[in-house]
């Protein structure tokens, strides 16, 4: 259904007879619901929100920022109200309303993410902090919605996102090294485009130099495949929400922690049984070990641990950000040993200097490096979240298949 | 930041010490917010809302179903609102909540569309007459993401979604003829694949032999691009943010209706003279006009009646969906003359029974045909809306690329 500015618009084409036209285009009022500027981002970070709420008694801001996450309005005239941010340091955010309790995107913004179970609105406040991942005017990568066959989960197809180099189309003769890049628990085959901003920051390095061109595969790693459903091109919503009962919900109930079988794990068996093989039919990419990587963040990094643990030689570059190993288990030493002597070219550990994993990914850094692995730990200011995670890509990214390495 | 069931499985993951973890793992609580089933789905087309709104004085839902488009929730126990519709016929729908007066998408329901300048939750009703654009267990096509240069309407690059269909990366020497799908006024290039389900219907018809394979690319046809900023892949929101004044908004102020030039306009140029040659030299595509199809709805279909008029001998099959054309203006039918020496395929007409564009389109139908045009007109029951525009696609596409054509 169409907006009645849009339908103004519609009927002018529709009709088109070209001379009354052009002279009376410019008369046509605006006759959508005129919108509030919001956000407002001023130069010095500073963002102002506004909401036209008239009969609200209460209304905040919440985001991911640092400091206060939550944020007072107050009403002013005709009903809107406002607050404004102190600067915020240049990054990608998200946020919400919250009027009487509930919790709202604002109306004012259309650019919105999901992230877990729920959608925030999206905030980019640029600068050079965050250059990396900002929308730049450079050569840009496309973006693949694909479906894959999953035998290993029992599943006829799942969908996951493939971001083709920049010139991958115009050089058909050229062949691409692989990295897998998994996501972590909650997200889906989404989160490292929309909060990872891995689309923006591939381009930006690339055209840089500073990132060799590469394929990234970004597959759906919940088991279940419990989130995605219906998004333009997922299942329809209906079909799991028919069978629940009322009150209840299928969502959560068929997503449980999947545990490594000591230690594959349904999961890293499909990345390595399912998907590998699928991306090396489909696309054009470069052999071996040396051209293939694997990295994921929290639930997708102890993925990374377990699908390169455990098929040694497979990946030559591998990437636990914000998780941990099986440190001192008999079994997980075992598959370490095959690990070392399979002689990856990057182990690449990381966590927030307040992050939730740090002390355990510190841990299976450690244990690396004192295995013989070329191990490298960076540690960065924050927590378990995508702040952290956006940097990992980088600097992670920026090692991989170089003949330096590490 | 992810929530804290996510956390939890984070944690879980991280410091996986298998043992303790397999006895554990079930008696973890789900910690994350419950959320409410809604939409609720019965098997007879019936939807039940709910929503959590302890404090709200009023809520009512608002959809794009057939009759009465708003109703009012009432209140229960632990401040849950809720309503059932009548059983709703098979379809896609989207709606919202209106909570004392703020219009709220349904936090029960992650599935959502942009359409215009808002997002709407969506809905779909599953059942026969929807059955072309539900999910199905069919080979799926993928769906590309990608930037084209734009020269013409002197933007460095524009993003567009195509199609491709299932065995594209498969059969790497196969050629496939490509169909042009234009959206209308206030969308962009996810219109077809959100609301109009393009990507379900190829894959749906192809997998019945009732489409041929083909290309389908999804250009974003604003020529300001107005839309579509920042989301995952897109400009990021702050570039324009930054640039207006308070209370002003710059998306409604760089958007004015492109009027065709006679007859030639930036947009159908730019599909003409960038978007073409791009897709050409980019995907596999089979030659000549006879592989080349345009449609388009609404003021793409006004986009459409202009490229293929002003361009004889590019297009093969045209589309017109909700539009009308310049009938009896000189200039026009000069154009028409030529399309008519160029002898196309198909032209095709259609409209809804209660369509704001309806007698435009017969009229133009009626011309095309008197003008010896190969055209025939598909009048559906509904408006000028999505709800008819599947149904034009379906039938549309099924006739192209055929050697009997029309």
């Amino acid at each position: 259904m169409i907006r009645s500015r849009a339908a103004v618009l519609a009927l002018l084409l529709a009709g088109l007879t070209p001379a009354p036209l052009a002279a009376q285009a410019g008369r046509y009022p605006v006759s959508g619901p005129q919108r509030l500027a919001s956000p407002e981002i001023a130069a010095d970070g500073r963002v102002t929100f506004r909401l036209h709420a008239p009969e609200a008694r209460a209304v905040s801001v919440e985001g991911n920022w640092e400091g206060k996450k939550s944020l007072a309005l107050t009403r002013g005239e005709n009903g809107v109200w406002s607050a404004a941010t102190p600067p915020l340091a240049p990054d990608l955010y998200n946020y919400a309303f919250r009027v009487d309790g509930l919790r709202v995107l604002d109306p004012g913004n259309v650019e919105s993410q999901r992230g877990g179970n729920q959608l925030s609105s999206l905030l980019m406040v640029s600068g050079p902090a965050a250059r990396d991942w900002d929308m730049a005017d450079v050569p840009h990568g496309s973006v693949e919605q694909v479906w894959a066959p999953a035998p290993v989960l029992h599943q006829p197809a799942r969908r996951m996102a493939v971001y083709l180099p920049p010139d991958y189309h115009a050089r058909p003769a050229r062949r691409y090294p692989v990295l897998y890049l998994l996501h972590g628990g909650g997200g889906d085959e989404e989160s490292w485009l929309t909060q990872g901003r891995a689309a923006q920051i591939l381009d930006n390095l690339i055209a840089a130099g500073r990132m060799a061109p590469m394929i990234v595969v970004m597959p759906n790693g919940e088991d279940g495949q419990s989130r995605a459903r219906g998004s333009a091109l997922g299942p329809t919503p209906s079909r799991i929400q028919a069978e629940q009962a009322p009150g209840s919900d299928a969502r959560f109930a068929v997503e449980q922690p999947q545990l490594p079988e000591p230690y594959a794990g349904h999961f890293p068996e499909s990345l390595v049984r399912d998907i590998v093989p699928f991306v090396e039919r489909t696309y054009r990419t470069a052999p071996g070990a040396a051209n293939r990587a694997v990295a994921g963040l929290s639930m997708g990094g102890a993925q990374t641990v377990v699908a390169s643990a455990s098929n040694p030689g497979l990946f030559g570059w591998i990437g636990v950000f914000s998780a941990g190993g099986m440190v001192g288990d008999p079994a997980f030493e075992r598959q370490l040993g095959q690990l070392v002597a399979a002689r990856p070219r990057l182990y690449w550990v990381g966590a927030g200097d307040a992050d939730i994993a740090r002390l355990r990914a510190a841990a299976l850094y450690k244990r690396a490096k004192g295995r013989g692995l070329p191990a490298t730990f960076l540690q960065v200011p924050g927590g378990h979240t995508w702040f952290v995670w956006r940097r990992f890509l980088v600097d992670f990214g920026a090692r991989l298949f170089r003949p330096e390495g590490r």
